[in-house]
């Protein structure tokens, strides 16, 4: 029996086929015209993908490097700074602000809960003054979105001159973070996820005022993953380091065939008529998700008998070749995650909430054959979700 | 007219063809028994590579995040440390110890001087106590070495705890570095360089001391380019982050390569009588090499009229297609590089000695047609350089 491997993680995520095909080839060196010429076209789709007119630094580094590197380059030890962290990504923050001596108070939210912007406001306010607030748009650990620019607004209020950092890695072509006109002064991407190439590079892009703030030098220790190097180099269309060049070449591939599909509004309807028509199926089949604010990168879902999660997740790699995400710390055994941020389309969600369907009925559970897959359907046809790009 | 785009560059350097195929597919899920499998026997070929018997840590970065990372795990600010700098990669240790605040020392070399052990072993007793020391073991930018054994030996004798730290970036797989048999805390390297792979992953290799040293935690802020982080992961057959997957699976491939045509000292072998053949062909030339202590990596050879290095680079790429390095920084006019590490072979540097022999030629240089080429072939059938390995 043939089994395709098949991706739906929330990251790594499937290639697209002209991004696979660009980096195929050998590696060209990297200090010349040809290749800056590629930079800037990459530079022009990056900063349509987080809506900004300044430079977007391009790292070659995972997404984790990235999010080091903004709070290094805004951030100095001592600095008080509020972390909204609903899962293993917001408490990555908290981690990378104590690894550098930040004071950090933290408002921890329950597994799939959605953080209230008053509260987020009300702590900034009690804790003043507050230097920096960092953010997850998509919290991948729980699928649970955040709604930035209402925290963002309502933070100003109290706290104008607030520097907002913002984890998008899972966000990015997915949810729309407007990085210019909400004014963030750093917000963080990922490769490996909506731009639908290998995992190995990562983004920042900054509002004015954030690569002002940069220009003026924390005082955190920082070489490799200092901003202001990258902002230099891309005005000479260069990386400061020798980047992954074959990886660049990608991603020119794919952010050309992003644009060719209706730029990154069109894969942020994309994802999120995805996840609508994968939550309708979750409804559907009586299964119940983690968030009460779910992202459209990935779905959570509780297993239906606790601790059967893994077992979930391991049935539908073995029986079907379809690799899940399972739960992470301690939801591990709790829920299951579906991803539908990338290249992923209708059929490839079909294909899986089958798959999904079989391995629950396998499993003795009361399923109902066919009835997610028909509300998937549906809600597909009626275009539920397409207001994706305009939340 | 046909041109084959070939690179000559001391990185990125042609890639293995098994790499490209390894590389070109989709890219699995990172998390799983597989994975860990390729992980492991990617971690066997490493240690080979920089004759150690501890974990290597694989970072997705360039090679000057490893250098970061190996300095930040190591050493805290205010400790006091000597650089040997010899061109640009020197500098960079310089660059970065002062960005986390140590006190450096700084021995600087003329472009292509070969460092003197002793000269280093009295900067460090008159400028004692002295806890670290930076060396590059072939400095790219001049094509020049040291005797990184030697110079420790001499140092240990006046600072016996002096903890030692090599940019091996463009010496694995040219020249020897015996990580653990020479007692080196950390020794850097590079995948674009003798492993025959794209850039975006780079390597940190650990004597027992030096990962124990580690363990110690030193005060310099740090998360992603922890190096701790690795070898916890390394333990799993993980890495601590998202990994460059794609680079992985051409790094297995490659690995595997290297071992069929004889494992690390076969590769270090035939850059050495590569770059025995490419000087013996400069001599029969005229040209003089910027270097007193020529690297098995990369040949730094001097125009042959001040000035004229940049056209000769060029003329080389748009007559040939051929891609050499250019000077960087004051040497940017003076001189060119041919790069002869990695997958690189005879008829390789036949090819690109001959082209510049039509190149020099043509600029109206007073060339005897064909005495670079019969100094090579003559170098190349002696097996001159073939002891590069026992060096």
């Amino acid at each position: 029996m043939l089994k395709k491997p098949r991706l739906f993680t929330a990251g790594p995520t499937p290639l697209h086929p002209e991004a696979i095909r660009a980096a195929a080839g050998p590696v060209p060196y990297h200090r010349t015209p040809e290749f800056a010429a590629c930079f800037d076209r990459i530079q022009f789709g990056l900063r349509d993908a987080f809506r900004t007119q300044g430079p977007v630094a391009v790292l070659t580094s995972s997404g984790t490097g990235a999010m080091e590197a903004a709070l290094a380059s805004l951030f100095s030890a001592g600095d008080r700074v509020v972390v909204v962290a609903g899962g293993k990504f917001g408490a990555r923050w908290v981690e990378i602000a104590v690894a550098y001596g930040l004071e950090v108070l933290e408002l921890t939210l329950a597994p799939g809960e959605l953080v209230v912007p008053a509260d987020v406001a009300v702590m900034v306010e009690h804790s003043a003054p507050v230097r920096g607030l960092f953010l997850t748009a998509s919290e991948t650990s729980t699928g649970t979105i955040c709604d930035v620019r209402a925290i963002v607004d309502a933070v100003r209020d109290v706290e104008p001159e607030v520097v907002t950092v913002v984890d998008a890695i899972t966000s990015v072509g997915a949810l729309p973070i407007a990085t210019d006109e909400w004014g963030l002064e750093a917000v963080v991407g990922g490769a490996q996820k909506a731009f639908m190439i290998p995992p190995g590079l990562a983004f920042v892009a900054c509002s004015p005022r954030g690569w002002e703030l940069i220009g003026n030098r924390s005082a955190s220790p920082r070489y490799y993953l200092d901003l202001a190097k990258y902002a230099a180099s891309a005005e000479k269309s260069q990386t400061p380091f020798t980047p992954g060049i074959g990886l660049l070449l990608a991603l020119e591939a794919s952010l050309k065939a992003i644009d060719e599909v209706g730029g990154i509004q069109a894969l942020e309807r994309n994802a999120d008529r995805l996840a609508t028509a994968c939550r309708a199926a979750m409804v559907a089949l009586d299964l119940q998700l983690l968030s009460s604010a779910p992202s459209p990168a990935v779905t959570a879902i509780k297993a239906p008998v606790s601790g059967t999660g893994p077992d979930i997740v391991a049935a539908m790699r073995d029986h079907y070749g379809a690799q899940l995400s399972g739960g992470q710390g301690e939801l591990k055994d709790h829920i299951f995650r579906i991803g539908h941020i990338g290249y992923v389309d209708d059929l490839d969600l079909l294909a899986v909430l089958a798959a999904l369907e079989g391995v629950l009925a396998d499993r003795g559970h009361d399923v109902s054959m066919g009835a997610g897959m028909a509300a998937a359907v549906a809600s597909l046809a009626s275009g539920q979700g397409h207001e994706g790009s305009t939340r």
